[in-house]
């Protein structure tokens, strides 16, 4: 059959319409792979990616984080326009082109139609905030300014291998991106290193088909800050309560950073403020270089080729943790290499050599002093500061690796008090300190506590559901590279090792709760005999007194004896 | 708490860290973005994407796509080692540097462990296959190959708005350099663009941190075909049977394409042929421009940038589909903007009245002859060459519109038949003719399905379940853009306007299979009444004969008689 509209296509023509796509016009038209699929999201992920950085900062200058946090509404649209003119008469008139065209189509255009019912869909109107977001951390240097904020895939966390809640230099500039594209407007970032240094203020915008940043203006200014960084970014978005809100978000934030002091302001002008409950920084996690079982045969060629060493034995003691001489010796004998050869001539088959034979090499796990858990103490104390309940417990699991990276598993539980008795538990996710408020059911946390067996801890369950109590349950990933389904973060990937570690845990804290439980219920039964004993000993004690004709004395005599027989046997 | 192992960050030390990232080493660390998480899925993504591409060409150039499509067991690695040195002496020598970090931490360390006991994950061998994938499309002019298979975003379809199963410029670039990762061979490429033209041979490389592509050769050679492309692949992957296999994708894309004709060879040597089932190619979709209604501020400012038109008016007319003369001069005289304004000297707060009035004027939606259904009768016949059936239904809906870009919802029903009765309905999902096998449960598709009352149409339906029965429900999703849930292109996420158009497709289909389900109940109990009248007459004719003393003529005629009153009353 002939093609209808256009000329068909040869290798020529098609080669013409080639053409390289920048990163930056790929997430505008993928925006949802980043977590601006929706008016509300985009406000939560516009927070969070400012939130996080801030939070990175404060802790890798060793700062104690004093963060502020607001959404403020911004004036609405429909300025100036010549409403008058607007008349609806029906005119339809650009549509008869394309309808002729389609008219062509014939008998072939089964199911299709002329357009015209087709639902109607204007965009709709969506509310337009201001996002602020202020620490107290070191403060970006100006020259750096730009490209933090104005460019996609710029950072300094992807190449390092630390606990980091920042891991792919995406989220801010596309959340500047993101409020460029719906509002037109500039990110305005304000940010001072030092006292003794000038703030600065600068406006700028991404220019979206080549992902660099356009400075619209860079001042100094003055601040009453010492040092921080100030970023505000205006977009269209939606403010909610609820599971998925920004309120939400900042209240587990504050149960996973209990040295954070935040002060957040909602779009109803409303102040609340979390105050940091411990003054402890978290441990700052070491950084690692890579272990030799997570390396492939393409990173482990680019490392040969990109390294300072000059001999292999040298490359594989510097460029990897856990190789020592004695591992570097036995890895190059395996693949029968020379220890002086230069790792920069390799051929590619010795490539393959190496990385086979260190597969057959014993390698001791990567160490985990590059982990910075949030520890059991301040897991509780976190879960106590936001959840009211009777009984808290947490694990801290030992450090774990997949596919070559270190992390650590912890996990902690609330029971009782307020909570809804009648409920599905209540699931907190988070990886490396942030919480996860999306896409619960794709993350590996939310499978661990699925097909986790609770009722063997005294907890109702229904098959392949969550189980049911007064609980909240805790899940903390932390890792120098977490596994995320998505670029939007919002779910753990399905690696079995990080599963089996989630439901170790949560085995764990399973067990404690459940000895809470029958200890509860001992103490209950206990209370329940020593009411009896204390409701029906009188009576007995009177009916004997009757039936013996026994006197006062010997009554009270009797039932002290009968008191203190039974509270014996009680206590067995 | 001062810091452990390094020294604090200041923005002077921060600022040093920070690196451009490549989309090359973005997506090497984050590959299960695109579909290469696991060695089985790795190899079904990359027999998908070159399918994807040869379909796309050959349907570009007007050409019936004959494919080939080969898996071929490699060698195995460990080859050349020197095994005779492998010693497990338990030497861990490489250890004794972080072991001595980590015991600094003393009491803080709480759950750290120093590595021993974290259980050792040597990376597991992996089967290595040759994916080879052949077309007789237009070939690839010999400029463009070494970019279009070696380089990550580099494409034809990202700027257009035309229906293609290709849309980003990733997916065979991605498979080449997944498999250059793991197996460190090239992407080897054969194509000829005509009978006149010589044929070449090219092989290449992804460089990982430039996102370019290294040509290795490229020379003419000898080829047995006039025209067409050849891309073969070596990767470590898994072959496996089932529900996610190649087997299955393969199978159900020649269902979704009745006019594909492929060959497919397994790794254990098995041919199978599946013919074409039509000779009809599918109508050729023509590119749109983009609709008013799915522009935003961003995209609409950098159109008034980009646009060649020298007036507000005919830019409008020109840069989108259904702007007649009527419609732009509704839109500028609502936004009160003069007619003859250059768009580029646009002002920010002009193009957001222009954007505003857009949004209050009445513009038609979008033509649909972008869209190229399967078509009723075809999705019949591709169900009936998949699937062994008693009952086969189908439903093309009129097109939609979900932000400004069209779309069509197909679904086709096959009941009966060998299919197993008391399972859970199987759902074959399909965008733009490509299967979609992967996050099932995160699929708009799925979600309709579920979420459709199966009950009233005479099924059995768990909440919250598919339908039960012996059943197949295809769905498949036509449009210039279909929104996927990631990369890897595996679910289709969740407008609201698609989920109703999927529903109200399947409540069609629904209604066919109900009337065909009661048919069938009336005729099983005609039957049986049949069955009863042929069984019991005689006997009630003998009974008669018997106490009325009949003759035998008598009796046959009662026994006519009565068959003749009940076969008639049995119509009503």
């Amino acid at each position: 059959m002939p093609p209808r509209a256009r000329a068909q296509d040869t290798a020529e023509t098609l080669a013409d319409k080639q053409r390289e796509i920048s990163i930056s016009e790929f997430f505008t038209k993928n925006r949802h792979l980043l977590g601006f699929d929706s008016p509300a999201k985009a406000l939560l992920t516009t927070i969070k990616e400012a939130v996080d950085n801030s939070l990175d900062a404060c802790e890798e200058a060793g700062l104690a984080p004093q963060l502020l946090v607001e959404i403020r509404p911004e004036a609405d649209t429909f300025k100036g326009l010549n409403l008058a003119s607007l008349q609806d008469d029906g005119a339809e008139d650009g549509e008869d082109g394309a309808a002729k065209a389609n008219g062509k189509t014939g008998g072939k255009s089964n199911g299709r139609n002329n357009g015209k019912n087709i639902s109607r869909l204007a965009p709709a109107r969506e509310e337009r905030f201001r996002v602020i977001v202020e620490d107290n951390g070191p403060g970006i240097v100006a020259a750096q300014v730009p490209r933090i904020f104005g460019k996609l895939l710029y950072g300094s966390k992807f190449h390092s291998l630390r606990q980091s809640r920042g891991q792919q230099g995406i989220g801010i500039s596309a959340a500047g991106m993101y409020g460029q594209l719906t509002t037109g407007k500039p990110v305005m970032v304000y940010t001072r290193t030092g006292p003794t240094k000038p703030a600065r203020r600068v406006q700028l915008v991404l220019d979206l088909k080549k992902n660099e940043p356009v400075v619209i203006s860079d001042d100094e200014t003055v601040w009453e800050k010492d040092r921080g960084t100030r970023v505000e970014i205006t977009l269209t978005g939606s403010y909610k309560r609820g599971q998925h809100s920004v309120d939400t978000y900042l209240e587990q934030t504050a149960i996973a950073n209990p040295h954070l002091h935040l002060t957040y302001i909602n779009p109803k002008g409303e102040r609340r403020v979390y105050p940091n409950t411990t003054e402890e920084l978290p441990v700052l996690a070491a950084e690692i270089k890579p272990h030799p079982y997570g390396v492939e045969l393409g990173l482990l060629s680019r490392m040969l080729k990109d390294t300072e060493c000059r001999t292999l034995n040298s490359f594989l003691k510097d460029e990897f943790c856990r190789v020592g001489p004695k591992t570097a010796e036995q890895i190059l004998t395996t693949a029968d290499l020379p220890e002086r050869r230069n790792p920069k001539r390799l051929a590619q088959d010795d490539a393959r050599r190496l990385l086979d034979a260190i597969a057959l090499t014993r390698i001791p796990a990567p160490p985990t002093d590059c982990l910075s858990p949030i520890g059991d103490s301040l897991v509780m104390a976190g879960l106590r500061s936001g959840v009211a309940a009777d009984f808290y417990t947490s694990v801290t699991r030992p450090a774990a690796v997949y596919r070559g990276n270190p992390f650590q598993v912890e996990v902690g539980l609330a029971y009782g008090g307020g909570q809804p008795a009648d409920e599905l538990a209540r699931v907190m996710r988070f990886a490396n300190r942030v919480p996860l408020l999306y896409q619960n059911s794709a993350c590996a946390i939310t499978k661990a506590v699925l097909t986790s067996n609770w009722r063997s801890y005294g907890l109702q369950q229904s098959k392949g559901a969550l189980p049911s109590g007064p609980l909240v349950i805790l899940v903390h990933i932390a890792s120098v590279w977490v596994p995320f389904t998505s670029e939007s973060k919002e779910a753990v990937a399905h690696y079995p090792e990080i599963i089996r570690e989630f439901k170790l845990a949560l085995q764990e804290v399973g067990r404690q709760l459940q000895r809470y439980l029958r200890r509860r219920q001992r103490e209950k039964e206990a209370n329940q005999k020593q009411n009896y004993i204390q409701k029906y000993i009188p009576h007995i004690g009177d009916a004997l007194q009757e039936i013996l004709s026994l006197d006062s004395p010997a009554r009270e005599n009797v039932i002290t004896t009968l008191t203190d027989t039974l509270e014996r046997s009680r206590k067995f």
